[in-house]
């Protein structure tokens, strides 16, 4: 077997990619562990910033999305009691965000990568990559039906996520470093089936700890809030998961709309880069390379950010025969993965209560949303990074 | 003896609020426990916000000031090697800082006071204050030549800094509550008879710690670099001290300039604020309230940020007999102390190196100041916090 790129994962990085291959005349085989409805089941974030919409948009893949997304123009900072709007609108010059989940965004990219004759094998496990600082890599993988297969390449791309082999096979000594922080906090989620509390998404800090409230459609709602990473789900009757939220949102006449909940969850808060984002001809993007905590909204967006980088340097490199995009790769696309590290842990830190913290620092950070909702130049600040810069 | 304010301490607070009064057509008699000269000769902060110099101006405090103090319309935030200013003029609409050392501002203070008649008592030790909820409050003290004193009043401003006895008056049960963080670091500050290196502060982050290159004259720099806050003086000799600061601005050219050292001290970080300011008739300003970091240049800026909104309110008091405006101190002072010491610890954390901050955090550190340093916004939001608040 051979393609020009050899794509390991079929997450929102690896189908960007291919697709927008396929748009430039490059080939590209997918290699993915999973089914496809794994895929499509797995629920994650559900923040697009206006670029990764665009760019949705600008290679077919935008059609449901315009359709069924919903495009915010802000959203609320709650504390004390009280919510105070950042207008995304207008402080980012019109640049606003579409929460569309990105279980629908996946949903989307396989029909359209299918439907363009993408080869993607699904239930593939990938299990070796050789000779990466060769000019011809090569993918080892299993198919579903256990036969051993090679995938000769020019180039390929991990992404694989966090727990995928191609980052391991950047050396782990000389070349690679790895950068990460836990937070010692989780979110616990949930979907409910109720109507909208708000119009927008509300970030809520309050003695108990942060609380996120925020919708996945008129009939569906997703809420948060912080908990101990260590917390069992058996512990939380949905009468206590109410209580909770209700408890950290509460003021001001706000009305928090409860109804059945259907799923909750536990997940971890932590930050991770891994340096470079590239070896030889093997280049990482998304999850593979990086992942933030949701405080931020950032996971899919970086990945897409990471892929419009990756893209265009192959494309070059495809149309020139030139390597210095390529070469480039990392330190491109690692300047924009550390501003949104800061800014996740920006936010991360002004809204969630640290068990080591103590009362100065909640009054400090009480303060620091003092300035974020009164002040131009803050509340800006947050809107461009939360609606994220412009793709390069 | 009698008095309408009797004030504790000939600081910065004390003298301004003293002045202010006078003013006003408000006596009051000022007790401290140092010498004139003790006072005189205190090496303290000297970056003076706007809204303080014009509050100096106005009052007629000003003349030497203007024609001594060196105005700043900027600074430079300096990291991986590079200088880049933050311009202050611009992005804070024409606010500036003033550059005239603290005990400068005493000096013209003093003399003013004692030109315009005040009641000041050197080398008076106040003792106690008593009946502070009635409405004739007294200031017990024991004079330079040993006599034990009252000072009737009608009200008591305890501008005696972290370690007078007016917060103690302030009962630590049910009614004040005391807010604190203490740094990991120190500075270890430097006078050193040498030209100025550059024209602006220089604010420099660096793997082997913060420094600021800083300047009190044309013959007389003011340096600093973080340090062990249990470090010695002793264990570092002129030439090591230099070492560490060259290290820490080195790069793209830069040519820090050398002298003789004649001063070195070791200062602890520390942010503290008690709440509330104000208990019956005792009103708390300046160090006696709070103390800052020396990161964000704000401890003499906010203690006549806090003088401006008391003398305002006790003049109120005596033209009006109303008690709303003095009632109002603590919170309306407060909202400017705490978003002080926010900006405080965000200069201190984006800046320090911390013994517990992992390469992540070095990271995120460089995120960030790439952040301040080419958004707009967010260069706006440290310029505006820099310069000061318009006074309340």
């Amino acid at each position: 077997m051979r393609t020009q790129v050899g794509i390991i994962g079929a997450g929102p990085a690896g189908l960007l990619l291919s697709h927008m291959l396929h748009l430039f005349g490059i080939d590209s085989v997918i290699i993915e562990s999973r089914t496809r409805e794994a895929i499509e089941a797995t629920i994650r974030a559900g923040v697009l910033e206006q670029s990764t919409v665009d760019l949705m948009t600008e290679i077919g893949a935008g059609e449901r999305m315009e359709r069924e997304g919903f495009v915010h123009h802000g959203f609320e900072l709650r504390f004390a009691g009280r919510s105070h709007r950042i207008n995304l609108h207008d402080l980012a010059n019109g640049r606003v965000i579409t929460v569309y989940a990105q279980h629908e965004v996946l949903k989307d990219l396989i029909a359209l990568r299918l439907r363009t004759g993408a080869e993607i094998h699904f239930e593939a496990r990938a299990t070796g990559l050789v000779d990466i600082t060769s000019d011809r890599p090569k993918i080892r993988f299993i198919t579903k039906n256990g036969e051993a297969r090679e995938l000769d390449c020019d180039f390929i791309a991990g992404c694989d996520g966090g727990y995928g082999i191609s980052r391991g096979s950047v050396p782990e000594s000389h070349v690679r470093k790895d950068y990460f922080r836990v937070y010692p906090f989780g979110w616990f989620g949930i979907l409910a089936k109720a109507p909208p509390s708000a119009d927008e998404l509300i970030y809520a800090h309050h003695d108990r700890g942060f609380a996120l409230i925020s919708t996945r459609s008129p009939d569906v709602q997703r809420m948060y809030f912080q908990c101990d990473p260590s917390e069992s789900v058996d512990n939380w009757s949905d009468d206590r998961i109410w209580n909770e939220l209700q408890a950290r949102t509460v003021g001001n006449g706000f009305q928090l709309k409860q109804g059945p909940i259907f799923q909750k969850g536990i997940i971890p808060l932590r930050s991770f880069v891994c340096e470079p984002m590239q070896h030889g001809r093997l280049f990482l993007a998304g999850d593979a390379a990086h992942s933030v905590p949701p405080t931020g909204a950032k996971g899919l967006n970086l990945a897409a950010a990471d892929v419009h980088v990756l893209a265009r340097a192959l494309s070059s490199h495809y149309a020139t025969g030139s390597t210095d995009p390529l070469g480039d790769y990392s330190r491109t696309a690692l300047r924009r993965v550390w501003r949104a590290q800061h800014f996740s842990w920006w936010m991360t830190s002004m809204l969630h209560r640290f068990h080591d913290g103590s009362e100065f620092d909640l009054r400090r950070q009480l303060a620091e949303l003092d300035l974020v909702t009164t002040s131009r130049a803050a509340a800006t600040t947050i809107a461009e990074s939360y609606v994220g810069m412009p793709l390069t």
